[in-house]
């Protein structure tokens, strides 16, 4: 299959990354949380991302974690993108390599943090290094400004691509709020590149802008408010799809006020799955029984829970 | 009539101030700038404010220019929108008051610069103080992070506002890109103020979240596009709709890659419009000529002179 | 006399603007002020600058604020320096012709806010409108990045304006940490400009570099420190000179720790001098008398009353 | 030796890593670099920090780089403190536990990227885990908020460890501008924990301040001019001193003029010393011939080989 094949449409989760109290990875709930996403009709995930706590994993443990879901999402899910970002461009390398080895269907990768690059060129040549060690995969970018510190127009990048050749190119993960650099990526060359969007508070105006696939990391719990949003916007009943979006946009309000961080999102998912989690790995913060019982009151008293059952 | 009377809906134009070579007002060019809003559909205006180089101008040009705006529009605008923020609270009671005078129909005000409020709580404290200049005009919110640097979210302005009362506040113009806080407003206290959503290149993300008032720049030149993106949109042809916010997000674009600021804003309005408005005024920088001819080639080539038509 | 006759060595104060309850200037304090700050050694002042919530203030206040400053200074103090600056460079100029008429000694400009340069040479060509308003005065650049949001390098500015005159420029109030730009600007052209630091808490650094002039907000209660500091430092006992440094960095951290603003300063300016400054203007905030008498615990803690005496 | 044994006066290079010309470390340049270094009176360095590309190397690449300091380094530098900071904690004890094992003096750590740390406190947990894995070594924080976007106070932190207990806690690198946080840092405890100052441009400001040891990365060319400042400082001749950090801060200001960065600045070091540094490795950019013919004749021109020689 060649790299321009690649296809992806619908919700992408980014799945949490389950822990055991000691810290270590606990992988044994990899197969059931297959089993839950599909359950919501979350078939794709992108694995050791932000929402995986990808950073603050070892090498090994990153490894470990990326063939556990191929393993585990075998038959079930239709694509496992596998993040390789980091500091490191030589352990992206490495791990795009190992993801290529693997069978994950594409990769995906951060700009390089603590020095970044600050022009499209510039990402796109770390793109040509990483894609270089996975040549039959399918690479994205993954936009995540807030995190990452590096606030290039994604269309920057896209015009540098036509100098810098990165032959598996594919698209980009994109998480961010400018949706006028979003809608020019959609159009860019004819729509050759796939855009996720990333902002799962706001999807739907992604999805007015063109967008068909979205990467997140509330899909994992609240697949089905999303896929309803998705499923009434195609009918073209836009008052529908906008009330799941106010659902999504209420409960996020909670947790944002709750200081929301990938830490306490990992809870809220173990709330609602029912399979324990674990804590986040430091610097996220553990939160105490007694703040997590105020938030469960206030996402009870807004529908959360009947939304996403 | 009641503040909550108040309703506004469609384009709103901040519009830009005409001088001369001198630097001077050239208020004589506001009658037919009236006339070419309202041949575009473009019936209201927000005056003084950003576009209207509101901060650069003297008290005195200030209420000048929103006299001739009240005048010149009677029996052709529905609502002229006078801004008065500015440094000092003390210098906006003063221009509120007037703007009652003179017959405005609302006022806005950005949240004090140099010194500037840092919660919600802070701007419902201000916003109190200047309302209660002009107790029969109602009052807006402007958010402008980008250029105010006063990063509140909307919401928590509205939820301070449950305590801390302002008789008149009627809303928001809200230019900027969270449309998750946008979405929040829109459904505080059940839609009861009127968010008019101020980023021209992603106006129809905010249709979708159900926006039916919009201020912006581009709307002084480009007006008809946005009245037929509103038109497919309100017909629920999405996509006629996209085609439309992607033209503005095309010619945008090549006014970004030129530093796009209110000066050069000013100049293609000039271009657009037939009408000389003159040069900016400092710090905003004028453009060459050669500067100016490579931009209309751009413009032309993406066809942006037939969709203004 | 010439413009590059002007020198200033020594402690320049930044006065707080003494207001009644109602907010209205309280003119009579100006003088029992001056003699305040004669006191302490303490024979310059910037005036309607931040500290004097100058930006808060209208045209008309800014002005009675300023002729008072000159008239009460007559013979007592060496320097009043107008601060001229704002969101209008028409305003500004304004100002300036109005320093210089009432007999002010130089005047010195933040750059424009709201619309804000973002360049040396678009500050120098800001500098020269303002300049030539006020032909006979020297001109100093407000250099304030935290607040003003204007972050160039000023040796940027000097270099700019070998080619965009000012012939009134004299130099720079600096009130930032760097201290490589802060010394390239003392060797400039050989010394040539004029440069007053402005972190009082940092002062001694300014002063290993070269500085011999300094404009502040905790002059105004703490002169005697400073003075202590600078003798210290010119009879070669840096050790004595730490000290009073290590004491002003005490109280101004409980101050941060209690949020200092320029509003908390104020109230610490009356309790040290038995005046009453009255509240700041909004949006800066009143303190309660709970939370002073918190903060007056904590600097009799760290001796701050006896070495301000 | 107990941890508050550790103690370190003068100068610690963070030393550039030498590189093939296929990316490759060049480990053999490390024993005559060494020599290099003490020629020039520079007996300590801090290994795979910022200026040695500790982000952008492998796991296995900083092991052998460390290694390779400290055997090099053996019986002629006093100290080499080993860098472990990245993304991932796991992976921080790990180099940790190696700095141990291999006989370095001390270790430092810059809070994890990606994930970042707020407060003091959490950098303090994170602090705990780290010095955790290497019971035996001397802890130190690396403060670089422009990187590392922590931007906490120190002294914050200092607070914190009064009770999140790290006994191998030794002090900071401190790499920022604000002298009243480092000023405060200083007298914390009464002195008890070390301060290496690491802002090269303004070393003479921490010296007033009361620091005896500094980290940076120009020490690796230009030790011999902060040697001289050093002497002329501790000689009460400050005018010599600033001559000398005058001529730092004017090689900088023409580095900073030409986009200085880790890469630029590998090539002036292998300019000066006359070995090999090879290219940085990405995202750190390469430099042309005729870029740097043209940077090498502006430092020719303010006598910078002189100076360093």
């Amino acid at each position: 299959m060649s790299i321009m094949d690649f296809q992806i449409d619908g919700l992408v989760a980014a799945p949490f990354t389950p822990m055991k109290d000691n810290g270590e990875l606990n992988l044994s709930l990899i197969e059931p949380y297959v089993d839950y996403l599909v359950s919501q009709g979350v078939l794709n995930t992108f694995v050791c991302g932000s929402t995986g706590e990808g950073a603050s994993l070892s090498m090994a443990e990153r490894k470990m974690l990326a063939e556990k879901w191929v393993s585990a999402g075998k038959g079930k899910l239709t694509n496992v993108i596998v993040h390789v970002g980091g500091c490191s461009i030589t352990d992206s390398q490495e791990l795009a390599r190992h993801a290529e080895s693997i069978g994950a269907q594409a990769i995906a990768s951060l700009p390089t943090c603590v020095f970044r690059p600050t022009t499209g060129k510039q990402v796109a040549e770390q793109l040509q290094i990483i894609g270089a060690a996975a040549p039959s995969l399918p690479l994205f970018y993954y936009h995540l400004p807030d995190m990452s510190k590096v606030n290039i127009m994604v269309e920057d990048l896209f015009d540098a691509l036509e100098t810098v050749k990165v032959p598996t190119f594919r698209g980009c993960k994109y998480t961010d709020y400018n949706m006028m650099d979003f809608g020019r990526c959609l159009v860019h060359s004819n729509g050759k590149y796939i855009m996720m969007y990333g902002r799962d508070e706001q999807g739907l105006c992604a999805l007015v802008m063109g967008a068909t696939s979205f990467v997140g990391s509330t899909f994992n719990y609240s697949g089905k408010v999303y896929n309803r949003m998705r499923a009434a916007y195609d009918n073209g009943d836009l008052e529908a799809a906008r009330k799941e979006q106010n659902m999504s946009q209420h409960f996020l309000r909670i947790l944002v006020q709750y200081g929301m961080d990938i830490g306490l999102n990992k809870y809220i998912m173990s709330m609602v799955s029912g399979m324990d989690f674990g804590p986040p790995r430091p610097p996220m913060q553990r939160r105490s029984e007694e703040e997590l019982a105020k938030i469960k009151a206030k996402l009870q008293a807004c529908g959360f829970f009947e939304a996403v059952k």
